[in-house]
C-alpha cells in the first residue's frame, strides 16, 4: 500500500476496511464511492468477504480459490462478517464467512489459502492480442453506476451495444483494459473487485436492458502476493464470455492478465437475468 | 430412480445416502465402490453434499451452483454432513454444508438453488464434434483406481499420454464419453459427480505421474431436474482443459453436454499438483 497516516485511504480501502469487534467478528460499513443500482458493487462485497480471512491473525498462506455467494442485498450501513478458519493444514488452509445486517445473512464465502512454492508452470491459453491501454480511449463513465468512477476502463471490444444491433451479430465476449482510479498497487483484494467488475454478459449479448446480478462467483488466483505487487499499479487486461443462457441464469467465465502476460486470475460466476 | 424396494440401491446412491440424525444432522458412509487412492472419489463427496440440500425438508427449487472444498481427507466410514439453508428469498435459496469426521472437518461446501423458469436461452459455446458414444472403445479401467470401474468412459482424445511423448506436443483437454456404469438415469447427484471424474490435468499435459488432487470444485447446472430426467441412462460428452498451472496449483474447466447438444453444466476446479 501506498497510502500513510498522513494520506486518506483510497476509496477500496475505506470500502474494504473491518474493524474487530470483541467477540472476534468484524465490522464493515459500506461506501458511497463504489454505490451500485442497489447496495454496494458486488466486486467490494467480494474484497470485503476476502478481507476477513486476510486480516486474520491465524491467516495462513495466500489466497487460491474464494467462491462468495450473494444470497440477499446489502443496505447501504453496516455490516458484520465472521470469518473462521475451518481446517488448517501443514500448508493449506480452508475458510468460511459469512456477513450479516441483523438477523439476515447477506453474503456467504468459503476461500482457500496455501503457501505458494514454484513449481512446473505453463499457461495454455493466450493473451487476447490488443493495443496497450495508452492507445484505448478511457470509457466515459457519466452515464453508469458510482463504483464504475472508481475504474479507469478501457474497452478494446464488447462494450454495451446500441440498439441498432442484434443478438445473431453479437457475443457476450468483452475485453478491456482496467486498473483502479485512483491508481492503487495491485493486490488480492483489488484483484477480487476487478473479477466482478463486468457489466452483465446478457446485456453484452442482447442490446437491451433487463435486470440482472451476480449470484454466485469463484475466482482463482494464479499468482501469490509477490507477483500480484511487482504489477504496482498498472492496468490488468480482463476478458469475459458466457457460455449458456438459460432458465433465467447464465454463467460468465473471465481471465485477468498483466501487462506482461502473466495470468493473474480466472474467474467464474453465474447470473441471474429476467426475461 | 429406477429401483424399488425390491432391488439393490445403485452404487452411487449408496455412496451418496445419508440418514437423519434425532439433531437434523445427516450422516453417510464411504462406499467401496468409489474407493479412490486415499479415501473416496472426490465426485460422489460432492454428490453427498449436494444431496444433503436437496433431501432437505425445506429445500426451494434445483440447484444452479454448487462449490465443494476438499479441505482434508475423508477416511473410509462414517461421515456427518450439517447442512443449512442461510437464507430463503421469494424463489432462491442459499445454502452451507459442512462434512465433518470426528472433530475435524473434512469437506465445506455452498449451494444455490433457485425456481427455474424459461427466459431468453442462448448457447454460445459449441458442442465438440466427436463419433457418438458406440463407436469410441469403451476404457479399459482395471489398471485404474477401483472409482473409474463405476463408470463407462469412453476417450475421443486426451487420454494418459505415455512416456514417449512431450509436454510441448500435448495440451491439457480431454474429450470423452461418460455414463454411470451400471447405468442410472441421470440426475443433480449423478452429474455432480460427473464433472469431477477428469483425470488431473497435469498428468494429461505432462507425461508423468505426480501427486495432485481437487482442493476446490465449482459447478453451474445450466438444466432443471425436469431436462436433465430427460436424459435418462444416456451418456454425456464430458471435455475439460487447464488454462494455467503454476506455484503448485492449476485450474480446470469443463463442459458436460447432453447427446442432443445441450450443454448440461459446466464445472471449473483447482488442483493441487506436486513438482
Amino acid at each position: 500500500m501506498s497510502t500513510t497516516n498522513d494520506l486518506p485511504l483510497h476509496p477500496l480501502d475505506r470500502a474494504t476496511r473491518l474493524v474487530r469487534n470483541p467477540d472476534g467478528s468484524l465490522s464493515g460499513r459500506t461506501e458511497p464511492a463504489y454505490a451500485n443500482m442497489v447496495g454496494p458493487f458486488g466486486g467490494v462485497t467480494a474484497a470485503a468477504m476476502l478481507n476477513a480471512a486476510l486480516i486474520h491473525p491465524d491467516r495462513l498462506g495466500d489466497p487460491v480459490a474464494l467462491t462468495v455467494n450473494y444470497a440477499g442485498a446489502l443496505a447501504d450501513g453496516e455490516f458484520r462478517i465472521d470469518a473462521v478458519p475451518m481446517r488448517t493444514n501443514r500448508s493449506t488452509q480452508h475458510w468460511a464467512m459469512t456477513a450479516t445486517q441483523g438477523d439476515e445473512v447477506t453474503t456467504t464465502a468459503t476461500a482457500f489459502f496455501a503457501l505458494r512454492r514454484e513449481t512446473w508452470a505453463s499457461t495454455e491459453t493466450g493473451i487476447p492480442q490488443v493495443p496497450s491501454a495508452e492507445a484505448v480511449p478511457r470509457l466515459d463513465s457519466s452515464a453508469f453506476a458510482q463504483w464504475t468512477k472508481c475504474y479507469d476502463m478501457r474497452f478494446v471490444k464488447g462494450f454495451w451495444p446500441d440498439a441498432s444491433e442484434s443478438e445473431h451479430d453479437l457475443d457476450s465476449v468483452s475485453t478491456l483494459w482496467i486498473r483502479d482510479d485512483p491508481p492503487r498497487p495491485l493486490d488480492f483484494v483489488s484483484l477480487a473487485a476487478i473479477c466482478d467488475s463486468f457489466f452483465p454478459r446478457v446485456m453484452i449479448r442482447r442490446p437491451r436492458r433487463v435486470p440482472a446480478g451476480t449470484v454466485s462467483l469463484t475466482t482463482y488466483f494464479h499468482a501469490d502476493a509477490k507477483h500480484l505487487a511487482a504489477q504496482g499499479d498498472r492496468p490488468v487486461l480482463a476478458t469475459a464470455r458466457a457460455s449458456r443462457f438459460g432458465l433465467g441464469y447464465h454463467d460468465q467465465s473471465a481471465e485477468i492478465w498483466s501487462e506482461g502476460g502473466e495470468l493473474l486470475a480466472t474467474s467464474h460466476q453465474v447470473v441471474y437475468y429476467k426475461e
